[in-house]
């Protein structure tokens, strides 16, 4: 079927050529016309404006946004419900806040718009994987789109199935669900998100205390010298700890064991926080989740204030001078 | 080759089968002998006492305990060191606190026998999918050892190969690993099990939070009623949170989305605990691994003496009293 | 000088008695009548409506609402609005979250109408020992309403003056601060009351880990039978533990040493989750403020759908059957 | 009473002063004669070996040990054993592990000798506050050093009295209690430090959050520029987060609210460890003790193993690079 693209960058292009190699027909845009050019190789039509999307697509519309969360995408919605029609859908592929996207149903419903949120996994290698998807949508709206969801899925693929599922929707087993209504999609992928800082950081520190049990801080009969990489490669096979994150730790590691261009400042992206407000304004103890969330906005700092304080109360009732630093 | 096991039980008795199913010869041992008898059908040989087992077993013998760690592994092990004879092998394929390993090689060695440590992932499914396998050992001693360790891992399988690793080791792609002197095979496991707690307790959290979110607790309009089973499903393809305790949860959930009948009060073995404690020893911050296991603590408890602390306090310092619990 | 207050519970009734007992005057309203009958026996004049409580007090006319935060605050103060003239002030005592204030001040700066907001700390205790308070005004609101503040606060007491301070405000010294423009004074309560959960936990967790030492589950010869109530009583002398909620610890096991009484299924009030936010919002680390919260979260509930499914996935790759919930 | 008393540090010689003020009479050692001197002008008697010291105090003497923990205080103890005569008794007052106490109790009572362990909290501060000292003794032990402890502890000073205390034992409210046999006294210390940590990591990170609350980071509507020095001051007065350690805070933003001359890299010492230690031993839950000192960890290094990892599977996933290090 016919879909337009706003936003050609790592995501949405693959998004687009993954639709295209299965027939479907993409009319795409983005603010920058070079990036564009490839997909046009690639099959697409390429526009300039969103006024040109909205003309070359037949109605009922589908437009997929697939743009930076937050003002950006905001404002293209926007932009969009002026332009388009009752029975017109927009899809937001991004990383929205979901409580967003309630909000902004609501507004287009008045318009006679559909909206659906996808909250999409699979980052650079969806194009050859497929994309795994979780949407929020009226149900006969996502029917309507079920065509593309399909495609842009991994589909079965060759892993095991699941024992025992009762009544099961093989949907899910072909790589997207409909969540729920609007807004289910992207709270699903913001647990989503939530739970991914929680198994990397957990990697992360157990990696890092094997690789200082061989730091000359320890007495020599204490220390193992042991091989990081090989360790990730081992726990791959048979092992309770295999995932794909440890398939792309092995990755890294292969060809860079200390990892020293890396700066560990580690960033954070909405999911990771709004996961952690959910979970307060739901009552959820998440301790694993927040201190993962906590340990990347250490990561990025060093010398706080809190910690200041703390040698200043150390000083205050022992006199204790720090040592410096460790580098 | 042959080799001697003792303790027949889910993890013992497998892996002596996976061994006969592939060439080797296998002497077995079990205090009850009812186990040792569908090995016997499976081609074991069994006797009845660790002295049998040593007569049976052509030197230089290697015996593999698979017991319970602790006690009764401890003894096993003094009591196979008093009739075995220099250039033995006795391997630990259990859960061992690694300084134990350390300490027993030790003193085996005034003996001149050699001690091997094997920390193995595998459980109840390694006799279809192979044993993971992190060893200690003295490098002669592996090198005697490794057709039994080839055999018991799951070998190359249909993974993706790992690109780019230098000089690599291929027994890491084959599930197994000599991960240093005698102790470090076990050091290896006790952080892989640490790893495996702050994994599961990740997703457990973010399966909580969704699930929790269709709580009637919510006010309705800001309900979504998520379906488990679906969403454990469609992460498994494509997404970044995609491993095989993602496969389990899916699994479990495809026959039971509420899991009304468990208890959720959570063991923890040796190894959650001990990998702590070496964070502590080592100085490496594991807040994600600190609190899974913390959790699980929790979880075994209800109104505990901090959490009447608390409120002992809220009553001495507002008047507040605490409504009743929650079930 | 002359003040209005709605709501005249354990907190607003106090505030009253400690104003009345220093030359205030007071008009107060309450929907319980009967509550409002002993403060007029303390020289109060009670009005039965926000009408009747406007037309007594004198313009500019300041009104003191000390009731729960939330719907109940936010229409008492909308009502207000609708009554009070340009140049009044409406102060709000409660626990509001600080960017309802802000919200609310721009609204009510339309009708000329001041907002002041009082983070107010001091429980039942406060009437005797004053109150602290925190406060967001513009300066020349704070100013006019000194007063009142100045004589809610503790004053100097007898605690010995700190230090060094340079150009020191010495309102901080008598108890009362003005933090800043609205919002400010509850945000600094906010935080207050965030480290107050943190502080409690602290506290909660090492009486804890004592009060077991003496628990059957040890080894005899590991055991210690240690005494709650004398060690909260040691510590108050000299220690650098020793605080106020340790005053209350050791008041309340010195009648009650086991707290058998106490449920321990802990609330939390906003002020505990907002600080949880406010502190993802500003990408700080705040491990010991949410796992203060978290731990009162899980106190309220056993068997969690995340320990469930803990207990499954264990079930799943290892055939584990945990044992009974200890009580 | 006589003491003999070893290590004349900042704890150490103030204890020695303390007594000799209040009519003890004191034989003192230290490695260092120059730190002796002092004690000497203050009315010690200065010996120059552990022989001479033995030799100085009459039968049964009492030599108080005030090392660091670890092998000097180990060395010394054993040392004194060697030269000590049956009735003597070994006190040490350090932060020793609670464990260690009992295994040198056990070796000690072979040559009948008594060993005492004082957990002692005061700081620089104990001379003139006095010290709070958690003992643990065989009864008879106890009683006859009892003089020393009555006078080293602060006393009723003018704290209010707990109500209600049931079979009061006084000395809790003078300062100091005899928590049970040897190695109690120490365990009692080693949480007490335990809590220390949460403490001040609760206040570490509430001030941190205000103090970022002023941070450009934020739009600009949303700051506030809140005054730490006030902030402590004021909480110190009818607050429930008043303490002594908010006092010493209080002093120290008195003269430097911005703490810049502090490096934050926070040291740690056994007892936070040990702490977490015995709650994994226990399976109690501290979630808030071990984070406390997780970010002890954490404040010394940058750059982690850990977080490079994280950098590395962000980049294996979504391409995503790093932006640089905040300073």
């Amino acid at each position: 079927m016919q879909l337009g693209i706003i936003g050609l960058g790592r995501m949405g292009g693959n998004i687009a050529r993954r639709l295209m190699r299965n027939g479907h027909e993409v009319v795409a845009h983005d603010r920058d016309a070079t990036i564009a050019q490839s997909l046009v190789a690639d099959g697409a039509t390429h526009v300039e404006s969103l006024a040109q999307l909205v003309e070359q697509i037949d109605a009922p519309r589908a437009i997929w946004v697939m743009l930076p969360s937050g003002e950006i995408t905001e404002q293209t919605i926007a932009a969009l419900a002026d332009i388009m029609e009752a029975g017109d859908t927009i899809i937001d592929g991004g990383n929205t806040f979901y409580k967003d996207d309630v909000r902004r149903a609501a507004s287009l419903k008045e318009k006679g718009l559909h909206y659906v949120d996808v909250g999409t996994s699979g980052g650079v290698w969806g194009l050859e994987r497929g994309y795994c998807m979780m949407i929020g949508a009226e149900k006969e709206v996502f029917d309507h789109l079920e065509p593309l969801f399909d495609t842009l899925a991994p589909g079965y693929g060759d892993l095991e199935r699941t024992k025992g599922r009762n009544a099961p929707d093989e949907r899910a087993e072909r790589g997207y669900i409909h969540a729920g209504p609007v807004g289910a999609g992207h709270y699903v992928k913001m647990v989503h998100n939530g739970i991914e800082y929680g198994l990397m950081q957990a990697y992360a520190e157990g990696f890092e205390l094997m690789q200082s049990k061989g730091s000359a801080d320890l007495p020599e009969d204490q220390r193992f010298d042991l091989n990081m990489a090989d360790i990730a490669e081992v726990w791959r096979r048979g092992s309770v700890v295999s995932s794909w994150l440890l398939d792309l730790t092995a990755q890294a590691l292969a060809g860079d064991e200390r990892l020293d261009h890396y700066s560990g400042a580690v960033s954070d992206s909405g999911e990771g926080r709004w996961t952690v407000d959910a979970a307060v304004e739901q009552g959820v103890a998440v301790p694993v989740l927040a201190n993962a969330l906590f340990s990347r906005f250490s990561s990025r700092k060093e010398n706080t204030y809190a910690n200041r304080l703390l040698s200043a109360m150390r000083f205050g009732f022992g006199g204790h001078v720090e040592p410096p630093r460790q580098d």
